[in-house]
């Protein structure tokens, strides 16, 4: 094929970063483990796609070190799937992305977020304009006016809660 | 093809704007333009992509409102592709995939970012440290230690110059 699967040649960071994260769904799959999604069946629920599509997704991510695969129970074997601390330091890209698709492209947000601590909506930069920069585990979500998905991982979601906080989903 | 060209049902603003961004070299078009690309053939030689793969994804751009065609020259008619402010916007983007690149995947950065009026390196937000929030057009962008590439558009942004100044490509 002619494009390549790897930038050749390009000498930017960009494009090192895109070689990992640019196929479709990999930033979904990274925002939601952001929000708290940890469960292989509950990334399929929220995403809709097929299961070999996401293994794959997942597969490329834990590779890059993005994501790892842990054990939580052993009879039988059962694994979750975490965000690394690479992971987590993607939390300012996708709220980027974000901000620029509400700004832009319009519709109204399912969920907004805000500094846990003093309850103030983060500016568009990331950062809390009473208390500075803060870590993504400082970050609540909470329901915004938007449109929401009503499966039981999303439903666990539409409350406030931490990112990276588990989502257990509602029944 | 089971997966989708739309990530259809999916509620977030990260899927919608995936739609518009999230195929291959969409995000590095994108790039050049705030670099100062503006001519097809000049981000040919920036991307080495053949030229159907380019028109295809300057024409998503321009269809989705991120760039527009402009004529520059009426005989013969010569048109260049220039980002909206929508596209303008995208900066935080594009900073912030390059700073969690740097700091997760390593590599050397080709060029760095600084306020033009005072000289200071942006913070990873993109704030400037000392002024605050910044537009993109008050960013200048200089060499860093990372190698770059040497064809006449990439040289002609191998000194320091501003965001979205155009680039004239060096003989």
């Amino acid at each position: 094929m002619a494009l390549g699967k790897d930038y050749v040649g390009q000498d930017c960071s960009l494009s090192r970063a895109l070689e990992l994260l640019g196929e479709r769904w990999t930033l979904l799959v990274v925002q939601n483990a952001l929000y708290g999604v940890r469960r292989f069946s509950d990334f399929q629920v929220r995403l809709d796609i097929p299961k070999a599509v996401l293994s794959d997704r997942l597969a490329h991510l834990i590779e890059g070190g993005v994501m790892r695969k842990s054990q939580y129970q052993t009879a039988p074997p059962r694994y979750e799937y975490l965000l690394t601390d690479a992971g987590i330091e993607l939390w300012p890209v996708i709220f980027a992305i974000g901000v620029w698709s509400r700004r832009n492209l319009g519709g109204e947000p399912p969920r907004l977020f805000r500094h846990a601590e003093c309850g103030t909506d983060l500016v568009p930069s990331g950062d809390c304009p009473k208390c500075g920069p803060i870590e993504p585990a400082e970050v609540e979500m909470y329901p915004g006016p938007g449109p929401k998905r009503m499966d039981p991982v999303s439903r666990a979601m539409n409350r406030p809660r931490r990112l990276l906080e588990p989502v257990i989903p509602e029944q």
